[in-house]
Protein backbone atom coordinates (compact mmCIF):
# COMPACT_ATOMS: atom_id res chain seq x y z
CA UNK A 1 0.00 0.00 0.00
CA UNK A 2 1.11 3.32 -0.70
CA UNK A 3 -0.41 7.14 0.34
CA UNK A 4 -1.59 9.25 -2.63
CA UNK A 5 -3.65 12.43 -2.39
CA UNK A 6 -5.56 11.23 0.88
CA UNK A 7 -5.75 7.65 0.24
CA UNK A 8 -4.48 4.45 0.96
CA UNK A 9 -4.09 2.42 -2.06
CA UNK A 10 -2.56 -0.58 -3.65
CA UNK A 11 1.26 0.57 -5.46
CA UNK A 12 0.10 -0.72 -8.62
CA UNK A 13 -3.38 1.51 -8.63
CA UNK A 14 -1.29 4.92 -8.22
CA UNK A 15 -0.96 6.84 -11.01
CA UNK A 16 -0.61 10.73 -11.26
CA UNK A 17 -2.10 12.60 -14.37
CA UNK A 18 0.67 13.19 -16.97
CA UNK A 19 -0.02 17.49 -16.35
CA UNK A 20 1.39 16.93 -12.98
CA UNK A 21 3.90 19.06 -12.70
CA UNK A 22 6.54 16.60 -11.14
CA UNK A 23 6.15 14.51 -14.32
CA UNK A 24 6.48 17.52 -16.85
CA UNK A 25 9.28 19.61 -14.96
CA UNK A 26 10.55 17.71 -12.05
CA UNK A 27 8.84 20.50 -9.87
CA UNK A 28 8.57 18.66 -6.50
CA UNK A 29 10.65 17.74 -3.15
CA UNK A 30 11.17 14.99 -1.38
CA UNK A 31 12.69 13.50 1.80
CA UNK A 32 13.77 9.91 2.58
CA UNK A 33 12.95 8.92 6.13
CA UNK A 34 14.52 5.88 8.05
CA UNK A 35 12.14 4.25 10.48
CA UNK A 36 14.17 2.05 13.08
CA UNK A 37 12.50 -0.90 15.36
CA UNK A 38 9.25 0.81 14.44
CA UNK A 39 10.13 4.66 15.68
CA UNK A 40 10.35 7.24 13.09
CA UNK A 41 14.12 8.68 13.25
CA UNK A 42 14.92 12.20 13.47
CA UNK A 43 11.03 13.23 12.36
CA UNK A 44 11.55 16.61 13.09
CA UNK A 45 14.26 17.20 11.09
CA UNK A 46 13.12 15.84 8.11
CA UNK A 47 9.73 17.69 8.13
CA UNK A 48 12.01 21.06 8.67
CA UNK A 49 14.36 20.28 5.69
CA UNK A 50 11.18 18.90 3.74
CA UNK A 51 9.57 22.86 4.75
CA UNK A 52 12.89 24.78 3.30
CA UNK A 53 12.65 22.76 0.36
CA UNK A 54 8.63 23.53 0.07
CA UNK A 55 9.71 27.22 0.97
CA UNK A 56 13.10 27.55 -1.51
CA UNK A 57 10.26 26.43 -4.35
CA UNK A 58 6.99 27.75 -3.22
CA UNK A 59 5.22 25.21 -2.71
CA UNK A 60 2.57 25.42 0.16
CA UNK A 61 3.21 22.59 3.08
CA UNK A 62 -0.33 20.68 2.68
CA UNK A 63 -0.08 19.31 5.83
CA UNK A 64 0.81 19.76 9.65
CA UNK A 65 3.17 18.49 10.98
CA UNK A 66 1.09 15.92 12.94
CA UNK A 67 -0.70 15.45 9.97
CA UNK A 68 2.49 14.21 8.07
CA UNK A 69 3.13 11.80 11.47
CA UNK A 70 -0.64 10.38 11.14
CA UNK A 71 0.03 9.42 7.50
CA UNK A 72 3.63 7.64 8.11
CA UNK A 73 2.08 5.57 10.70
CA UNK A 74 -0.59 4.57 8.89
CA UNK A 75 1.69 3.56 6.15
CA UNK A 76 3.80 1.50 8.47
CA UNK A 77 1.08 -0.37 9.75
CA UNK A 78 0.47 -1.50 6.04
CA UNK A 79 4.11 -2.53 5.97
CA UNK A 80 5.94 -5.76 7.48
CA UNK A 81 9.49 -5.69 9.54
CA UNK A 82 10.07 -2.83 11.92
CA UNK A 83 13.32 -1.03 10.11
CA UNK A 84 11.40 1.18 7.05
CA UNK A 85 12.50 3.88 4.86
CA UNK A 86 10.02 6.33 4.06
CA UNK A 87 9.84 8.18 1.02
CA UNK A 88 7.47 11.01 0.47
CA UNK A 89 7.47 13.25 -2.29
CA UNK A 90 5.34 16.70 -2.99
CA UNK A 91 5.08 18.07 -6.49
CA UNK A 92 3.57 21.27 -7.33
CA UNK A 93 0.13 19.46 -8.70
CA UNK A 94 -1.54 19.24 -12.09
CA UNK A 95 -2.19 22.34 -14.47
CA UNK A 96 -4.53 22.32 -17.05
CA UNK A 97 -1.71 23.48 -19.78
CA UNK A 98 1.90 22.92 -19.51
CA UNK A 99 3.50 26.52 -18.66
CA UNK A 100 6.70 26.87 -16.71
CA UNK A 101 5.40 29.59 -14.57
CA UNK A 102 2.62 28.54 -12.01
CA UNK A 103 -0.17 29.76 -9.84
CA UNK A 104 -1.56 28.06 -6.56
CA UNK A 105 -2.16 24.25 -7.25
CA UNK A 106 -3.11 21.36 -5.05
CA UNK A 107 0.03 19.58 -4.65
CA UNK A 108 0.20 16.16 -5.27
CA UNK A 109 1.22 13.70 -2.33
CA UNK A 110 2.92 10.60 -2.58
CA UNK A 111 3.88 8.57 0.24
CA UNK A 112 6.04 4.67 0.39
CA UNK A 113 7.46 2.37 3.01
CA UNK A 114 10.05 0.05 1.63
CA UNK A 115 11.89 -2.42 4.24
CA UNK A 116 15.41 -0.94 5.12
CA UNK A 117 18.32 -3.30 5.42
CA UNK A 118 21.29 -1.57 6.20
CA UNK A 119 24.74 -3.32 6.24
CA UNK A 120 26.27 -5.02 8.94
CA UNK A 121 29.14 -3.52 10.50
CA UNK A 122 31.42 -6.73 9.23
CA UNK A 123 30.43 -5.86 5.76
CA UNK A 124 30.76 -2.33 5.93
CA UNK A 125 34.30 -3.76 7.40
CA UNK A 126 35.28 -4.66 4.01
CA UNK A 127 35.25 -0.92 2.28
CA UNK A 128 33.77 0.19 -0.42
CA UNK A 129 34.75 1.91 -3.70
CA UNK A 130 33.88 5.24 -4.81
CA UNK A 131 34.70 7.28 -8.86
CA UNK A 132 35.28 10.92 -8.61
CA UNK A 133 33.79 13.09 -11.56
CA UNK A 134 33.51 17.08 -12.10
CA UNK A 135 30.32 18.38 -10.48
CA UNK A 136 27.86 20.05 -13.07
CA UNK A 137 24.60 19.86 -10.92
CA UNK A 138 23.07 23.04 -10.42
CA UNK A 139 23.78 25.64 -7.54
CA UNK A 140 20.70 24.46 -5.74
CA UNK A 141 22.01 21.66 -4.26
CA UNK A 142 20.36 22.57 -0.66
CA UNK A 143 17.00 22.15 -2.24
CA UNK A 144 15.89 18.61 -1.98
CA UNK A 145 14.05 18.56 -5.54
CA UNK A 146 12.85 15.70 -7.71
CA UNK A 147 14.74 17.42 -10.71
CA UNK A 148 17.07 14.68 -10.59
CA UNK A 149 18.67 13.96 -13.85
CA UNK A 150 22.40 14.96 -13.06
CA UNK A 151 22.07 12.43 -10.09
CA UNK A 152 20.83 9.69 -12.26
CA UNK A 153 23.79 10.40 -14.60
CA UNK A 154 26.23 9.69 -11.82
CA UNK A 155 24.51 6.64 -10.23
CA UNK A 156 24.43 5.17 -13.52
CA UNK A 157 28.11 5.64 -13.70
CA UNK A 158 28.71 4.35 -10.07
CA UNK A 159 26.86 1.23 -10.97
CA UNK A 160 28.48 0.72 -14.14
CA UNK A 161 32.06 1.31 -12.75
CA UNK A 162 31.02 -1.31 -9.82
CA UNK A 163 31.34 1.54 -7.17
CA UNK A 164 29.37 2.54 -4.38
CA UNK A 165 28.90 6.31 -5.03
CA UNK A 166 30.40 8.96 -7.43
CA UNK A 167 32.73 11.71 -5.16
CA UNK A 168 31.71 15.12 -6.99
CA UNK A 169 34.32 17.49 -7.14
CA UNK A 170 33.77 22.11 -8.09
CA UNK A 171 36.51 23.81 -8.94
CA UNK A 172 38.70 21.06 -7.08
CA UNK A 173 36.88 21.17 -4.05
CA UNK A 174 35.06 18.43 -2.88
CA UNK A 175 30.96 18.99 -2.35
CA UNK A 176 29.04 16.18 -1.71
CA UNK A 177 28.54 12.29 -3.03
CA UNK A 178 25.64 11.92 -6.20
CA UNK A 179 23.33 10.55 -3.51
CA UNK A 180 25.72 10.75 -0.44
CA UNK A 181 27.75 13.48 1.81
CA UNK A 182 31.49 12.68 2.01
CA UNK A 183 33.95 13.32 4.89
CA UNK A 184 37.54 12.96 5.17
CA UNK A 185 39.77 12.31 9.16
CA UNK A 186 43.17 13.63 8.35
CA UNK A 187 45.45 13.94 11.28
CA UNK A 188 42.44 13.17 13.88
CA UNK A 189 40.17 16.04 12.04
CA UNK A 190 37.13 14.94 10.25
CA UNK A 191 36.49 17.52 7.54
CA UNK A 192 32.74 17.94 5.68
CA UNK A 193 32.07 20.54 3.28
CA UNK A 194 29.65 23.03 4.60
CA UNK A 195 26.41 23.84 4.47
CA UNK A 196 24.82 26.04 1.28
CA UNK A 197 23.89 26.21 -1.83
CA UNK A 198 26.64 23.08 -3.17
CA UNK A 199 25.47 20.77 -1.21
CA UNK A 200 22.70 18.63 0.66
CA UNK A 201 22.61 19.52 4.22
CA UNK A 202 22.11 15.79 5.11
CA UNK A 203 19.82 14.92 8.55
CA UNK A 204 22.71 11.91 8.60
CA UNK A 205 25.84 14.58 8.07
CA UNK A 206 24.71 16.23 10.88
CA UNK A 207 24.64 13.45 13.29
CA UNK A 208 27.82 11.54 11.86
CA UNK A 209 29.32 15.28 12.95
CA UNK A 210 27.35 14.71 16.55
CA UNK A 211 28.90 11.04 16.84
CA UNK A 212 32.33 12.00 15.86
CA UNK A 213 32.42 15.22 18.97
CA UNK A 214 31.04 12.29 21.15
CA UNK A 215 33.89 10.25 19.72
CA UNK A 216 36.35 13.18 20.22
CA UNK A 217 37.32 13.84 17.25
CA UNK A 218 38.28 17.04 15.79
CA UNK A 219 35.58 18.02 13.64
CA UNK A 220 35.64 20.88 11.11
CA UNK A 221 32.83 22.23 8.19
CA UNK A 222 35.39 22.88 5.94
CA UNK A 223 35.73 22.60 1.97
CA UNK A 224 38.72 19.89 1.15
CA UNK A 225 40.39 19.48 -2.41
CA UNK A 226 40.47 16.54 -4.71
CA UNK A 227 43.99 16.08 -3.85
CA UNK A 228 43.50 16.11 -0.30
CA UNK A 229 40.32 13.31 -0.31
CA UNK A 230 43.09 11.12 -2.25
CA UNK A 231 45.92 11.31 0.75
CA UNK A 232 43.06 11.22 3.33
CA UNK A 233 43.26 8.93 6.59
CA UNK A 234 40.16 7.87 6.38
CA UNK A 235 36.89 8.55 3.67
CA UNK A 236 33.78 8.28 4.89
CA UNK A 237 29.89 8.70 2.64
CA UNK A 238 26.84 9.42 4.66
CA UNK A 239 22.93 8.96 3.69
CA UNK A 240 19.72 8.03 5.69
CA UNK A 241 19.81 5.02 3.84
CA UNK A 242 23.34 4.21 3.88
CA UNK A 243 24.31 5.89 7.59
CA UNK A 244 27.70 6.10 7.55
CA UNK A 245 30.32 4.13 5.00
CA UNK A 246 34.10 3.80 5.15
CA UNK A 247 35.39 4.45 1.68
CA UNK A 248 38.65 2.65 1.05
CA UNK A 249 39.16 3.14 -2.70
CA UNK A 250 38.71 5.49 -4.91
CA UNK A 251 39.28 5.61 -8.56
CA UNK A 252 41.46 2.49 -8.32
CA UNK A 253 43.61 4.01 -5.91
CA UNK A 254 43.65 2.85 -2.43
CA UNK A 255 42.87 4.83 0.84
CA UNK A 256 45.00 4.52 3.62
CA UNK A 257 46.58 1.20 1.91
CA UNK A 258 42.92 0.35 1.35
CA UNK A 259 42.00 -0.62 5.31
CA UNK A 260 38.96 1.07 7.16
CA UNK A 261 39.92 3.09 10.05
CA UNK A 262 39.48 3.30 13.85
CA UNK A 263 37.42 6.02 13.69
CA UNK A 264 35.04 5.26 11.14
CA UNK A 265 34.38 2.29 13.85
CA UNK A 266 33.80 4.51 17.09
CA UNK A 267 31.63 6.47 14.81
CA UNK A 268 29.56 3.86 13.72
CA UNK A 269 29.60 2.05 17.22
CA UNK A 270 27.63 5.58 18.12
CA UNK A 271 25.62 6.03 15.24
CA UNK A 272 24.30 2.46 15.92
CA UNK A 273 23.20 3.95 19.91
CA UNK A 274 21.45 6.53 18.35
CA UNK A 275 19.55 4.69 16.12
CA UNK A 276 17.93 2.58 18.84
CA UNK A 277 18.24 5.15 21.80
CA UNK B 1 -7.07 13.85 -27.27
CA UNK B 2 -3.76 13.11 -26.37
CA UNK B 3 -1.11 10.67 -26.98
CA UNK B 4 -0.20 8.25 -24.50
CA UNK B 5 2.06 4.96 -24.69
CA UNK B 6 0.12 3.81 -27.74
CA UNK B 7 -3.44 4.65 -27.20
CA UNK B 8 -5.25 8.47 -27.79
CA UNK B 9 -6.95 9.01 -25.17
CA UNK B 10 -8.96 12.00 -23.96
CA UNK B 11 -6.45 14.38 -21.68
CA UNK B 12 -8.43 14.37 -18.34
CA UNK B 13 -7.89 10.15 -18.56
CA UNK B 14 -3.63 10.39 -19.68
CA UNK B 15 -2.55 8.85 -15.88
CA UNK B 16 1.07 7.51 -15.31
CA UNK B 17 2.00 5.44 -12.02
CA UNK B 18 3.67 7.50 -9.30
CA UNK B 19 6.64 5.42 -10.26
CA UNK B 20 7.55 6.63 -13.32
CA UNK B 21 11.18 7.73 -12.86
CA UNK B 22 9.93 11.02 -15.18
CA UNK B 23 7.78 12.10 -12.16
CA UNK B 24 10.22 10.68 -9.50
CA UNK B 25 13.75 12.07 -10.73
CA UNK B 26 12.74 14.35 -13.38
CA UNK B 27 14.58 11.09 -15.68
CA UNK B 28 13.30 12.26 -19.32
CA UNK B 29 13.29 14.37 -21.92
CA UNK B 30 11.20 16.73 -24.59
CA UNK B 31 10.62 18.47 -27.56
CA UNK B 32 8.37 21.32 -28.92
CA UNK B 33 7.54 21.50 -32.18
CA UNK B 34 5.42 24.68 -34.22
CA UNK B 35 3.19 23.34 -36.43
CA UNK B 36 2.36 26.34 -39.53
CA UNK B 37 -0.34 25.62 -42.22
CA UNK B 38 -0.68 22.07 -40.75
CA UNK B 39 2.89 21.43 -41.76
CA UNK B 40 5.19 20.30 -39.07
CA UNK B 41 8.07 22.81 -38.97
CA UNK B 42 11.13 21.48 -38.78
CA UNK B 43 10.51 18.08 -38.15
CA UNK B 44 14.06 16.62 -38.60
CA UNK B 45 16.00 19.07 -36.90
CA UNK B 46 13.56 18.21 -33.80
CA UNK B 47 13.47 14.72 -34.01
CA UNK B 48 17.56 14.66 -34.45
CA UNK B 49 17.87 16.74 -31.38
CA UNK B 50 15.44 14.22 -29.44
CA UNK B 51 17.50 11.89 -30.23
CA UNK B 52 20.78 13.11 -29.26
CA UNK B 53 18.88 13.93 -25.48
CA UNK B 54 18.01 10.37 -25.59
CA UNK B 55 21.73 9.24 -26.02
CA UNK B 56 22.97 11.51 -23.59
CA UNK B 57 20.51 9.65 -21.16
CA UNK B 58 20.46 6.52 -22.21
CA UNK B 59 17.18 6.35 -23.16
CA UNK B 60 16.38 4.10 -26.60
CA UNK B 61 14.05 6.25 -28.89
CA UNK B 62 11.15 3.94 -28.62
CA UNK B 63 10.15 4.97 -31.94
CA UNK B 64 11.31 5.19 -35.75
CA UNK B 65 10.93 8.95 -37.15
CA UNK B 66 7.97 7.46 -39.25
CA UNK B 67 6.11 6.44 -36.42
CA UNK B 68 6.26 9.78 -34.78
CA UNK B 69 5.05 11.56 -37.44
CA UNK B 70 2.22 9.14 -38.21
CA UNK B 71 1.30 9.96 -34.09
CA UNK B 72 1.77 13.58 -34.32
CA UNK B 73 -0.94 13.96 -38.03
CA UNK B 74 -3.25 11.15 -35.96
CA UNK B 75 -2.81 13.66 -33.25
CA UNK B 76 -2.95 17.22 -35.34
CA UNK B 77 -6.39 15.01 -37.03
CA UNK B 78 -7.82 15.90 -33.48
CA UNK B 79 -7.09 19.03 -33.58
CA UNK B 80 -8.60 22.72 -34.42
CA UNK B 81 -6.69 25.38 -36.30
CA UNK B 82 -3.72 24.52 -38.22
CA UNK B 83 -1.32 26.52 -36.10
CA UNK B 84 -0.12 24.36 -33.27
CA UNK B 85 2.28 23.41 -30.93
CA UNK B 86 3.20 19.62 -30.52
CA UNK B 87 4.35 18.93 -27.00
CA UNK B 88 6.33 15.10 -26.75
CA UNK B 89 8.05 14.05 -23.61
CA UNK B 90 9.91 10.53 -22.91
CA UNK B 91 10.77 9.76 -19.63
CA UNK B 92 12.15 6.48 -19.15
CA UNK B 93 9.51 4.27 -17.64
CA UNK B 94 8.28 3.25 -14.63
CA UNK B 95 10.04 0.57 -12.32
CA UNK B 96 8.91 -1.28 -9.62
CA UNK B 97 11.07 0.12 -6.80
CA UNK B 98 13.04 3.79 -6.44
CA UNK B 99 16.70 3.32 -7.20
CA UNK B 100 18.79 5.80 -8.90
CA UNK B 101 20.62 3.53 -11.29
CA UNK B 102 18.41 1.84 -13.72
CA UNK B 103 17.96 -0.81 -15.87
CA UNK B 104 16.33 -1.31 -19.30
CA UNK B 105 12.77 0.07 -18.75
CA UNK B 106 9.99 0.84 -21.07
CA UNK B 107 9.68 4.10 -21.69
CA UNK B 108 7.47 6.51 -21.49
CA UNK B 109 5.70 8.42 -24.66
CA UNK B 110 3.32 11.00 -23.83
CA UNK B 111 2.37 13.67 -26.82
CA UNK B 112 0.00 16.22 -27.17
CA UNK B 113 -1.19 19.40 -29.19
CA UNK B 114 -2.18 22.84 -28.57
CA UNK B 115 -3.23 25.52 -30.70
CA UNK B 116 -0.32 28.13 -31.69
CA UNK B 117 -0.48 31.79 -31.51
CA UNK B 118 2.41 33.53 -32.11
CA UNK B 119 2.11 37.06 -31.57
CA UNK B 120 1.98 39.45 -34.66
CA UNK B 121 4.35 41.70 -35.77
CA UNK B 122 2.68 45.01 -34.63
CA UNK B 123 2.45 43.22 -31.90
CA UNK B 124 6.10 42.12 -30.72
CA UNK B 125 7.38 45.96 -32.46
CA UNK B 126 6.29 47.10 -28.65
CA UNK B 127 9.40 45.70 -27.44
CA UNK B 128 9.53 43.26 -24.57
CA UNK B 129 10.89 43.50 -20.98
CA UNK B 130 13.54 40.82 -19.57
CA UNK B 131 15.33 41.13 -16.53
CA UNK B 132 18.68 39.55 -15.87
CA UNK B 133 20.14 36.43 -13.33
CA UNK B 134 22.98 34.44 -12.05
CA UNK B 135 22.99 31.19 -14.26
CA UNK B 136 22.75 27.87 -11.56
CA UNK B 137 21.73 25.55 -13.83
CA UNK B 138 23.21 22.51 -14.41
CA UNK B 139 26.21 22.12 -16.75
CA UNK B 140 24.49 20.06 -19.41
CA UNK B 141 21.84 22.47 -20.43
CA UNK B 142 22.63 20.57 -24.01
CA UNK B 143 20.17 17.93 -22.99
CA UNK B 144 16.71 19.24 -23.15
CA UNK B 145 15.66 17.08 -19.82
CA UNK B 146 12.57 17.41 -18.11
CA UNK B 147 14.40 18.16 -15.05
CA UNK B 148 13.63 21.82 -15.31
CA UNK B 149 13.26 22.93 -11.61
CA UNK B 150 15.78 25.61 -12.41
CA UNK B 151 14.31 27.33 -14.97
CA UNK B 152 10.82 26.67 -13.40
CA UNK B 153 12.12 29.32 -10.33
CA UNK B 154 13.43 31.47 -13.34
CA UNK B 155 9.98 31.67 -15.21
CA UNK B 156 8.03 32.53 -12.38
CA UNK B 157 11.08 35.72 -11.37
CA UNK B 158 10.00 36.70 -14.86
CA UNK B 159 6.17 36.71 -13.98
CA UNK B 160 6.37 38.14 -10.69
CA UNK B 161 8.86 41.01 -12.46
CA UNK B 162 6.09 41.52 -15.70
CA UNK B 163 9.07 40.20 -17.91
CA UNK B 164 9.18 38.10 -20.52
CA UNK B 165 12.17 36.20 -20.02
CA UNK B 166 14.95 35.65 -17.59
CA UNK B 167 18.19 36.17 -19.10
CA UNK B 168 21.14 34.34 -17.75
CA UNK B 169 25.12 34.88 -16.92
CA UNK B 170 27.30 32.16 -15.69
CA UNK B 171 30.89 34.51 -14.65
CA UNK B 172 29.56 37.30 -16.48
CA UNK B 173 28.93 35.69 -19.46
CA UNK B 174 25.35 35.48 -21.18
CA UNK B 175 24.45 32.12 -21.92
CA UNK B 176 20.72 32.09 -22.73
CA UNK B 177 17.21 32.78 -21.57
CA UNK B 178 15.77 30.12 -19.11
CA UNK B 179 12.95 29.14 -22.22
CA UNK B 180 15.10 31.11 -25.33
CA UNK B 181 18.28 31.74 -27.08
CA UNK B 182 19.05 35.70 -26.59
CA UNK B 183 21.00 37.50 -29.39
CA UNK B 184 22.68 40.87 -29.26
CA UNK B 185 23.29 43.14 -33.14
CA UNK B 186 26.46 45.37 -31.99
CA UNK B 187 27.55 46.97 -35.26
CA UNK B 188 25.88 44.95 -37.87
CA UNK B 189 26.96 42.18 -36.26
CA UNK B 190 24.80 39.09 -34.64
CA UNK B 191 26.27 37.31 -31.57
CA UNK B 192 24.77 34.18 -29.89
CA UNK B 193 26.54 32.25 -27.59
CA UNK B 194 28.13 29.27 -29.08
CA UNK B 195 26.51 25.75 -28.71
CA UNK B 196 28.12 23.69 -25.89
CA UNK B 197 27.27 22.24 -22.33
CA UNK B 198 25.70 25.59 -21.30
CA UNK B 199 23.16 26.18 -23.68
CA UNK B 200 20.90 24.66 -25.78
CA UNK B 201 20.72 24.25 -29.34
CA UNK B 202 17.53 25.89 -30.34
CA UNK B 203 16.45 24.93 -33.60
CA UNK B 204 14.84 28.71 -33.88
CA UNK B 205 18.12 29.33 -32.83
CA UNK B 206 19.43 28.11 -36.15
CA UNK B 207 17.09 29.18 -38.30
CA UNK B 208 17.11 33.23 -36.75
CA UNK B 209 21.26 32.85 -37.88
CA UNK B 210 20.20 31.64 -41.19
CA UNK B 211 17.47 34.57 -41.52
CA UNK B 212 19.90 36.87 -40.64
CA UNK B 213 22.93 35.50 -43.40
CA UNK B 214 20.21 36.06 -45.88
CA UNK B 215 19.42 39.61 -44.28
CA UNK B 216 23.10 40.07 -45.12
CA UNK B 217 23.58 40.30 -41.28
CA UNK B 218 27.14 39.91 -40.30
CA UNK B 219 26.94 36.13 -37.39
CA UNK B 220 29.16 35.41 -34.75
CA UNK B 221 28.54 31.94 -32.59
CA UNK B 222 30.57 34.09 -29.65
CA UNK B 223 30.14 34.32 -26.30
CA UNK B 224 29.71 38.17 -25.34
CA UNK B 225 29.13 39.43 -21.40
CA UNK B 226 26.56 41.14 -19.70
CA UNK B 227 27.83 44.61 -20.10
CA UNK B 228 28.03 43.74 -24.07
CA UNK B 229 23.96 42.89 -23.74
CA UNK B 230 23.69 46.15 -21.84
CA UNK B 231 25.18 47.69 -24.48
CA UNK B 232 24.05 46.14 -27.81
CA UNK B 233 21.99 47.78 -30.56
CA UNK B 234 19.47 45.02 -30.14
CA UNK B 235 18.87 42.17 -27.84
CA UNK B 236 16.75 39.59 -29.19
CA UNK B 237 15.52 36.41 -27.80
CA UNK B 238 14.18 32.91 -29.51
CA UNK B 239 11.90 29.92 -29.06
CA UNK B 240 9.99 27.54 -31.25
CA UNK B 241 6.97 29.37 -29.95
CA UNK B 242 8.21 33.03 -29.39
CA UNK B 243 10.23 32.73 -32.94
CA UNK B 244 12.12 35.79 -32.66
CA UNK B 245 11.29 38.52 -30.28
CA UNK B 246 12.64 41.62 -29.60
CA UNK B 247 13.74 42.98 -26.05
CA UNK B 248 13.98 46.56 -25.30
CA UNK B 249 14.03 46.63 -21.87
CA UNK B 250 16.68 44.70 -19.33
CA UNK B 251 16.67 45.32 -15.58
CA UNK B 252 15.20 48.40 -16.34
CA UNK B 253 17.54 49.65 -18.21
CA UNK B 254 16.60 50.78 -22.09
CA UNK B 255 18.48 49.18 -24.99
CA UNK B 256 18.92 51.40 -28.12
CA UNK B 257 16.54 54.01 -26.00
CA UNK B 258 13.79 51.39 -25.95
CA UNK B 259 13.42 51.01 -29.70
CA UNK B 260 13.13 47.78 -31.93
CA UNK B 261 15.87 47.54 -34.29
CA UNK B 262 15.60 47.37 -38.04
CA UNK B 263 17.63 43.85 -37.87
CA UNK B 264 14.90 42.76 -36.15
CA UNK B 265 12.67 43.79 -38.35
CA UNK B 266 14.29 42.03 -41.12
CA UNK B 267 15.10 38.80 -39.74
CA UNK B 268 11.62 38.95 -38.04
CA UNK B 269 10.06 38.95 -41.90
CA UNK B 270 12.55 36.29 -43.21
CA UNK B 271 11.61 33.87 -40.51
CA UNK B 272 7.75 34.22 -41.54
CA UNK B 273 8.72 33.35 -44.93
CA UNK B 274 10.31 29.95 -43.45
CA UNK B 275 7.71 29.56 -41.80
CA UNK B 276 5.30 29.43 -44.82
CA UNK B 277 8.24 27.87 -47.63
Amino acid sequence: MVYLNGEFIPKNQASISVMDRGFLFGDGVYEVIPVYNGKIFHINEHLKRLQNSLDSIQINNPYSDSKWLDIFQQLLGFSSGSNQSLYLQISRGADTKRKHSFESLTPTVFVESNPLTPKSKSELENGFNAITQADFRWQRCDIKSTSLLANIIYSQQAMQNQAEEVILHRDQVITEGATSNVFIVKNNTLFTHPTGPNILSGITRDLVLESALRCNINIKEASFSADELMNADEVWISSSTREVMPITQIDSQLINNGKIGKHWSQVYDHYQELKYA
